[in-house]
């Protein structure tokens, strides 16, 4: 291809509206332009990535045994109400009503059209066990679209449905769709982790998993465990607290104290208390009102740590779970935010264990400008329910062998999960087993984010100059740059390279425009190609210099000197590992 | 791929809903189903039928020199808005809202996105001309959708915008889009014509071109001229009227009558004067009111004739052309409908210029009731303009040449347009020419339909039985079909022709289904794959059945016996082809 014929609107300044290292380089480098928040063109470079990454999901599921399907982006609401998710998605799920005012969903995800086909077209044991899966564009109305294609409202992604007589055949498709995964990062590039996570507004009645690209922009955050292995996403991480117990030793000497009024008039956070009464966070009681499916509760975690609301979520079974605004607490008998507190309260409580473990605590007084201090859980308020429901943090241990986690920042690219039997039974998909019985059809789903992988992939090979790409998803194998194209020689010398580089099978970009050899160097940088081909005035000779990723990384030479022969065995043994 | 693991639900009957051949064989062969009026899903197999005709035409792209890109479905309204089709597209386009009720389109085309492209990226000459395209998802809101996949109103296309310096350029990339368009519509096995076009709501200011699949369900009227070759769309179609001249011959007699008043109490159509006065629908005059941009004026046919709207929008200049309804009737001078007539209208009129060649007419009196005879054109009523406003007819004769037209009906599957600077223009799109001049870029596009493409070659293919793909598009090369999969003997030379297939590249479906043999015979013609080996009682020997599309076009036999070795000779031959 001659870049002078591509549209690569290649960048020295990055838009202000970039926001991460690999957004950055994917705008500069003419792979992406923004049309409007979280909506993105792919111009030629970015469509080619793309279409490399769509190649490599598209053949993991061939090679799982998956069958390729394409299903409507226009969803007839009727469908999301018999799952029950029209409601429940809320604003992210984009609406629209046709001429006729019929309403539609835009599909951010197809459950509830893959088990109505199922439901219409399955109904034998004999055509059971299948996985569908389709690569397509998805929409989701991001409150906060950001990150450039990592959080879009328009992107594609591959999803994939299973369908099994029972769990045991439920657990191998999912074991492949595991391997499947895997494969799929790895020939991405990809530096990534599995993790146990939750299974959000997809639901479901069994396990599920995370693959996460590590990545610092990552909005995720990832607890692992050096020792055993043990990974999970925060939302989802079982942990040891080891903080709790060091701190009934440090504290156990104020054991047995009245509970007594402080006044602390203004001061509502528990860092204005802490600073205001010279007391440590993790000294205090932290009470925050919810409302669970419209029922008022209580969490109580310690001042320093956070609350886990999907944890809290689950403790309570709720379908709902939103914090309780002014407007719920001054229904309920004058609560005053900013002063909440366990003593007197009158609402179910749900108790932190490291709560429940304080010797004595600092808290609200249930009345403006007070606080109380010395309060003793369990002996001054009742602990009506005691769970983990706050997030793991740096100290703590992990749940499984006592050694210490290590959290990191991840990028959500796969989730697979175990539904069960949540949308079949919701939508009345079933299917005669072999004795003759009615059942339910057991059922997996898996998606990838295909444009966040390209994402997660220009962030992890981001460098100050460019996305080194790796070979397998590469725009194209390698750049052929003459110093001079209007230079005969050099012209006669690139045009044999690229001759033999297409006879090979190679996808080579040529450098044929009429720019100073900085500016080329520079796109050349940008673009990322695995490798590049200069010809210069050895090309009489012909002598190249050539460049790599491979060399970039060693960090010895950035460009070597070879024949022209040699550059193309280099190139072709580079170029294999795709 | 083993057939009992592939989701085709295939039917003995076609739903009630398929109107068309080759839509009811799409359903019954489990290739697509339904989910909401014009809106499907693709099943594995037709899923794979999409992909070769998407390969097929991605192929042709490339070589036609284009770059894909993949843009937005969802376009912010302001961007249509400055071209001014926000409104002009009416109702087909589906619009939706956002979170923050931003108002956006899903694109049914994409020449606001690429011209603010363009207008945002390309500045100079240097980087012209160029072509993108895409293959995606498309959306329009039809107000009748039929025949499957036919016109739907969730749709892939290809679409593709060329960007030149100047007109010439733009006839170049129009070549070789042209040339493209033949070679794909070929590749897809599609007999077709390429005719003379109206731009429609695309607009622009230059030439245009449909490409039709010919078939009997098509909603195009194809006019051709055996003789010179000439084709155009019927709205489009130029031709010479032979019909009027016999006429003015016949009724020559009846020159100089005095116009008279005749009763005809309820009679309002040109049926019913007909029958009530017994004179020929050609001896009436149609008078229609139209709002052409909210201006009144009429158009004159003959009885007999059929107003082309597209011709009579085009000699007026508008933008929108509408039937006038009573109530703008009612708001002008008390006109009367099924009593409308030229004589003292007070309209401006287009006449045709059948119509200006009659001696005399009857026409309405505008006066309830009452009709008029003996009216002569240009003495009783003025000829204010007179013009060729009614769709050819059988009779009608060649523009060019003279010779009688052939009226065919015709799929249309592609559309390629001279834009010009309609588009650059309205957006404010432009580069500096060689003499550092501000030019706007003179654009073409070009659409194809992929999933109409599939359509029609369902429709072109249909027999009674199934749908015979041709190799280029089929699901698979070939369906090897045990007569009993349990039979040993049988299954083991059916693996063995399965592998020596697969090691030759070829993409077997191996019917492994227990099943009567007279299901997996009707399954397999449903199916419709090029050549269906067959493997019965004669296993031991190594002897087959093999049947194809080529032996049962020949009509002779529908399958003949041969050696394995010689079946896998066979099918290689047959599939080389594709």
């Amino acid at each position: 291809m001659r870049q002078s014929q591509l549209l690569v609107p290649t960048l020295r300044e990055a838009p202000a509206e970039a926001d991460a290292a690999g957004h950055r380089l994917l705008l500069r480098s003419g792979m992406i332009r923004q049309l409007a928040a979280g909506i993105y063109s792919y111009l030629p470079l970015g469509r080619r990535v793309l279409l490399n990454v769509e190649r490599i999901v598209r053949e993991e599921m061939d090679r799982a045994g998956c069958q390729e399907v394409l299903l409507p982006v226009m969803q007839p609401a009727e469908l999301w109400e018999e799952s029950g998710r029209y409601t429940q998605y809320g604003p992210e799920l984009m609406r629209l009503k046709d001429r006729h005012t019929r309403e539609f969903a835009l599909g951010p995800t197809h459950e509830e059209v893959v088990t109505a086909l199922a439901r219409d077209e399955v109904n034998s044991y004999r055509k059971l066990p299948f996985t569908l899966y389709q690569i397509g564009t998805k929409f989701r109305d991001e409150r906060r679209p950001r990150f450039g294609l990592l959080r879009g409202r328009e992107f594609i992604m591959k999803d994939a449905y299973s369908f099994a007589a029972d769990w045991d055949e439920l657990d191998r498709t999912y074991q492949a769709m595991n391997t499947a995964y895997c494969r799929i990062l790895e020939r991405c590039g990809l530096n990534y982790l599995r993790v146990e996570a939750d299974a959000g507004t997809i639901g479901g009645q069994g396990e599920t998993h995370e693959f996460m690209a590590l990545a610092d922009v990552g909005e995720d955050t990832i607890v692992t465990c050096n020792h055993c292995g043990y990974a999970a996403n925060l939302e989802k991480a079982a942990f040891q607290s080891s903080s709790s117990v060091e701190y009934i030793q440090a504290e156990g000497a104020g054991m047995g104290a009245e509970v007594s009024r402080i006044a602390t008039p203004d001061v509502r956070t528990i860092a204005e208390l802490s600073s205001f009464l010279n007391k440590k966070a993790e000294q205090m009681i932290k009470t925050l009102l919810y409302l669970a499916d419209g029922q008022l509760v209580a969490a109580l975690v310690r001042g320093d740590h956070e609350l886990n609301e999907i944890a809290l979520k689950q403790v309570l079974g709720a379908e709902e779970l939103v914090l309780a605004d002014d407007e719920a607490l001054a229904s309920q008998a004058q609560l005053t935010v900013g002063y909440l507190g366990p003593v007197g309260l009158g609402v179910r409580m749900i108790v932190d264990v490291d709560v429940a473990a304080m010797p004595q605590a600092i808290t609200g007084a249930n009345e403006a400008g007070m606080h109380l201090s010395g309060v003793r859980p369990g002996i001054d308020f009742a602990l009506d329910q005691v769970e983990r429901i706050r997030f793991a943090e740096a100290g703590d241990h992990c749940a499984l062998c006592g050694e210490p986690l290590v959290f990191t920042k991840g990028i959500e690219v796969g989730h697979i999960f175990k539904l069960g039997t949540k949308y079949s039974d919701a939508m009345g998909a079933s299917f005669l087993d072999r004795n003759g019985r009615q059942c339910a059809p057991v059922m997996g789903c898996y998606g990838i984010g295909v444009s966040r992988l390209v994402a997660a992939i220009a962030e992890q090979h981001a460098t100050e100059t460019g996305i080194r790409w790796p070979a397998s998803v590469a725009p194209y194998d390698v750049h052929l740059i003459p110093v001079s194209w209007k230079d005969e020689q050099q012209q006669k010398l690139v045009l044999e390279l690229e001759q033999q580089l297409l006879d090979r099978g190679l996808r080579v970009l040529v450098d044929d425009r009429d720019e100073r050899p900085g500016v080329k160097f520079k796109d050349a940088e940008l673009i990322g190609l695995p490798v590049h081909i200069v010809v210069g005035r050895g090309a009489g000779e012909a002598q190249v210099e050539l460049g790599s990723h491979k060399l970039a990384a060693s960090g010895e030479t950035s460009r070597i000197q070879l024949t022209a022969q040699e550059a193309i065995t280099y190139v072709i043994e580079q170029v294999q590992q795709r």
